[in-house]
């Protein structure tokens, strides 16, 4: 028998992962967690989540789900038919065009949904083309499904973010699957304009690449009901993804729900997919989901509101401070993305700021090579809290 | 804008999925239920789910977490940390040896618990070697990660469902990356001996190849408290991968739970891969797992027993029928395979028994070439059911 202890085969099963997966280890936004430890009182803003539990509606309504026991097969894997149908009355009043039931796919969780629209048009010998700086998870999930991730980096120039779109078309070759960004982008908040994406999508149209648009903030927009989607473009057989969930407008992060919509002829291949890649979301999940959607408008203004409060703080608090560099405000999201003059490396700012601040912050350099100085504040918290942290953070840089 | 009902581009979208994808549609268990719409009165057993509400304690413990506020990212993507130390608990004790916490990951379903596993070793110019007759999901997830499935055949002879292990070997080859298998089988129940499980994982290591077993019906062995595991004969970093899940054993089908068990060294590789496929399992149902293997021993004995008294029942009342050909008893799982004198394509007889027994079958055909023409019934049903089924086929096969 081979055991991990005998000096003949450390280490066995390791070497034989395929190699795409061997690469996946190192840094991410969850091992810093490791670096707070024993560092007491620390204000934790690394990860994309806020500090609210889901409201009570929405727990009962999963509660409820259980206790009447349903707790079996969804039979439509695809989506609890309720759910699906109030996404469609959902989307077409956000997105002023008919979007119907067959057009939704349910998932566990955003992330499953953005790595279902990657595998469906991507694989081993494609590339997929994405905007930096971007959740790394993005350019991971491209990684594991074998493709070639490729990063078109949006600049900042006078304080804002730019979207190069004659960029972004170089990047692009016969090989090119798809073209992946978020917006309202985590980490920048930088928000696609509907003629950007419509000029996205005509290019994608012309050259047969789909566009996948991570739309999970678009509902914590700051000057209006919702961001600019592809949805609102797109016409029902588009080269169309629009990738969303329950996590962030709604405060349901640990539910793990999330929804893909694309045009009614790739339905029955999500469907396939949906059945032997995760075999249906959680039947009482849905439930809870469903009353997010049918009674939660006000839960999702809050969210935003209260997102909108934590970026103008920060601003107010971290503004006058000599050494940070503030780009304009984003323009929705969870996320204050700043620098500091005279500091390069991401990791060493993060690190003295949970030294001398004792507050958490994700570094840049984990979202691409344009962000390698900046840091990643996530502001949908306590607005005391926000207010604590950047006054820790403007007594650290000025120590 | 390109719209789906233009005659220039009718159904544009669905040309732009990958290969692989393209192909995934057809029938399957799933589409079979639209067979019996309009059929009054159809006693359902097509699918592999038994009949029985989760236990009131792991709704109340799910419950529970979410009245708690338990709504936010698990820490721990790979497992909540009570629920993979409770595995460790379990796992050593059910297998003899110390399995720690550190081998176990935590997936959204049994199903993507297999999908993980075959991600993690195989991909596009690799092949994985598969027992049949199998439950299709195996066949298409190792379609959709693009590797080549490749069937090797159980033969029944007298009545018996044998394994052959040289034609195993040599279907195996450079490009093998795993064998996988699931026992007790779904369909047939057949359950691996221990020598057989030795001698693959012998095998398996020679040659780099992992084994993948499928444990899911491992508590439903009727012999025991639970059927062979690849876990009892495998060394900590042999190259087996066990899959399981709470769907079978503790009724919790709708829950979408499931577990890897792996070598410790491939641990962080999958870790990674649960960040960048489904960003962890949610948090309250976690819970209810936790509370199925903490106090759910009485729940996994009781569903076994129903398992048992079903094939019992349809044995007795099936064996006499003239043209019914039952196997030997299957050791363990939730279904009767059988196959009925002079019938060859199993869909016909499925058709043919639902409209003159109104009993929904699932055709053997589906579950690969060996079984064309079995027919596979789920019997963790109410024994007044699966009698009534019974005699229903008998009475249609009389006639």
């Amino acid at each position: 028998m081979i055991d991990a202890g005998s000096p003949e085969a450390p280490h066995l099963a390791e070497r034989f992962m395929r190699p795409q997966i061997r690469d996946l280890q190192g840094e991410n936004i969850a091992s810093l967690a490791q670096l707070a430890r024993g560092i007491p009182d620390v204000l934790t803003l690394w990860y994309g989540e806020g500090d609210q539990v889901t409201p009570d509606f929405i727990r009962d309504a999963a509660s409820a789900a259980l206790a009447r026991g349903e707790t079996f097969y969804v039979p439509d894997m695809r989506g609890w038919p309720p759910l699906t149908a109030a996404l469609a009355v959902y989307q077409t009043r956000l997105h002023g065009r008919a979007i119907g039931p067959d057009r939704t796919t349910v998932t566990p969780g955003g992330m499953q949904a953005v790595y279902l629209a990657l595998a469906l048009v991507a694989q081993m010998g494609t590339n997929v083309v994405y905007l930096e700086p971007q959740w790394p998870n993005i350019r991971h999930a491209i990684h594991v499904i074998g493709a070639e991730p490729r990063a078109v980096a949006l600049r900042e120039a006078g304080g804002v973010w730019r979207l190069d779109l004659a960029a972004v078309k170089r990047a692009c070759d016969a090989r090119t699957r798809a073209i992946v960004f978020s917006t309202p982008s985590n980490p920048m908040g930088w928000t696609a304009r509907p003629e950007e994406l419509a000029a996205l999508l005509a290019f994608g149209r012309e050259r047969g690449i789909w566009i996948v648009s991570d739309e999970l903030y678009a509902r914590l927009h700051f000057a209006g009901e919702a961001a600019p989607s592809i949805l609102d473009v797109a016409g029902d057989e588009d080269l169309a993804l629009s990738i969303n969930g329950f996590s962030k407008a709604w405060a349901m992060t640990g539910w793990r729900i999330g929804w893909i919509t694309h045009p009614v002829s790739v339905g029955p291949a999500l469907s396939a997919m949906t059945q032997y890649v995760n075999s249906g979301t959680a039947s009482f999940v849905q439930a809870g989901a469903l009353a997010a959607l049918e009674q939660g408008e006000a839960v999702a203004r809050g969210v935003r509101d209260r997102c909108a409060e934590g970026v103008d703080i920060a601003y107010r608090v971290l503004g006058p401070v000599n050494r940070v560099r503030l780009p304009e405000k984003p323009a929705g999201g969870m996320y204050v993305f700043f620098s500091v003059e005279g500091e390069e490396d991401s990791s060493a700012v993060c690190r003295m700021i949970l030294e001398r601040a004792r507050v958490g912050l994700a570094p840049g350099r984990l979202f691409g090579e344009a962000s390698r100085a900046h840091l990643r504040m996530c502001i949908c918290r306590d607005p005391a809290e926000i207010e604590d942290a950047c006054r820790r953070i403007a007594s650290a840089l000025a120590a």
